[in-house]
């Protein structure tokens, strides 16, 4: 029972799961062992030994520097600026954007203790020095008070950068209903409020 | 990219887990590698190796027989008759219950074509027989119809053997509200109502 129970503990650490469905999830692994506990096991043991950090923007994948970093048809003038790794994958997954990434890892709190020196924000600012091809530095940290002061503070490193910062747009979701947005999406969507073509 | 979308399509087979949220834990997997990643694969692995099915009443633990089958402690003369082994585990930690268990695993059911022989219910008629120390079998089945078909057919082929089949009491869960609660629950409660001491 004991491998059971520590198979339930490791389980429940991942997010979405708690111990009552970690349990649940333990006896579907335990009844499909061979089907998937197995594969399972050896995955995420391949991807353990697998997976690196790129050391240019952050990413998580299994080559350093990371495809994006490495594909040469990549816009190098623009850079979006991220929090975090899963950030990055939801935008890549939206398939709209053609730049590169940088991947902060966080963003500043004080009330958690981090700073910039516990960030990439050094690095980013390497990225961007005179002589580098980057015009544009999107941010699109999330639009908590943390991940506003973050753009705030890399905005003001950036100054004099010759760069051009930008943000991603904020306003209604495609398929809400205003109904059910919250007023802070709202009065942002009617600030940020465009002219229809021919009006 | 390839391990980390096999580890995504691994981890959504996991009930309580979709699409979005594998993504969510293979990343949270991805980084924390060493500390919840490998340690993860490796108690799969280990489990995978250790788990097995108790030929006797069906448990999967470390050892056949299983601990609860190989406690001479526990009453020979009741066996709880559960669907799946999860039930057995949720009666187990409940700690309410002394004797020994039967997993069916599964119901009847015509709809997916389950018949008495893809169920342990030989075995359990093999386990009450004549000589045999049960006095007692419970029906532990799930209320659903294919439980409840599947407690009335055991109680028929138990015709006879001398032993007194029960089944869980029904009625309002502790802590239930009425008001919350299924008109099925309610009304077996309203059925199954009891005097008060003193009463």
């Amino acid at each position: 029972m004991q491998e059971i129970e520590r198979l339930i503990q490791l389980l429940a650490r991942l997010p979405g799961l708690g111990p009552r469905s970690a349990r649940r999830a333990a006896l579907e692994l335990i009844r499909k062992r061979e089907s998937l506990m197995r594969p399972l096991a050896q995955a995420m043991a391949e991807a353990a030994d697998a997976i690196r950090t790129c050391s240019t923007c952050g990413n998580l994948d299994v080559s350093d520097p990371c495809p994006i970093c490495a594909d040469p048809r990549r816009d190098d003038r623009a850079i979006c600026v991220v929090e975090q790794v899963g950030d990055l994958w939801a935008l890549e997954r939206a398939a709209g954007f053609t730049g590169r990434y940088h991947v902060l890892g966080g963003v500043l709190s004080a009330l958690d203790g981090v700073g910039p020196e516990d960030l990439t924000i050094g690095r980013l600012i390497d990225r961007v020095g005179p002589g580098k091809p980057v015009e544009e530095v999107i941010l699109a940290t999330n639009l908590t008070v943390d991940g506003q002061t973050t753009a705030h503070y890399i905005t003001e490193r950036l100054e004099g950068s010759g760069v051009t910062v930008t943000r991603l747009a904020h306003g209604v979701p495609v398929g809400g209903e205003l109904d059910y947005l919250d007023d802070g999406t709202l009065s942002a969507a009617l600030k940020a409020r465009q002219a229809l073509p021919g009006s």
